[in-house]
């Protein structure tokens, strides 16, 4: 089973490497980009086929390890490309 | 319009991170992780509303800075959200 978690900073933290890449695109000449976030994307490759047990298991991994629950949302996507 | 831009290695190059992440998994005890690769999300604030340009100037976005894509691919994704 394939799994994608998606991190991204929750609302009201800043961002500097978000702004950093609009100050870039406003640079190099994109005009109308409002705001940019910056996050995190993890594919994982998973043995277990149950969805609710995988389930269960990516959201302590990210409770754990992958996301830092003070600043940053996580979000799981199962595929069940097995 | 809001855009996402999903960048992930490309399959056969090395990601060090993914496999730092996939070790430290491991010594967490999260067993039945075959593989885990790192990528970057990137959420955009768009003043621009007409779907086909966007995606037009996303892309040029994506090839002049966002993504390398000598090794990365990109994945561009609109969501109307006004």
């Amino acid at each position: 089973m394939k799994a994608t978690i998606y991190i991204s900073l929750k609302n009201g933290v800043l961002d500097p490497q978000g702004k950093a890449i609009e100050n870039a695109l406003g640079q190099l000449g994109f005009d109308g980009v409002d705001s940019v976030r910056q996050g995190k994307m993890i594919e994982l490759e998973l043995t277990d086929t149950d969805a609710n047990q995988a389930r269960g298991q990516l959201q302590e991994m990210c409770e754990k390890l992958l996301a830092n629950t003070v600043i940053e949302n996580y979000d799981i996507r199962l595929t069940d490309a097995e």
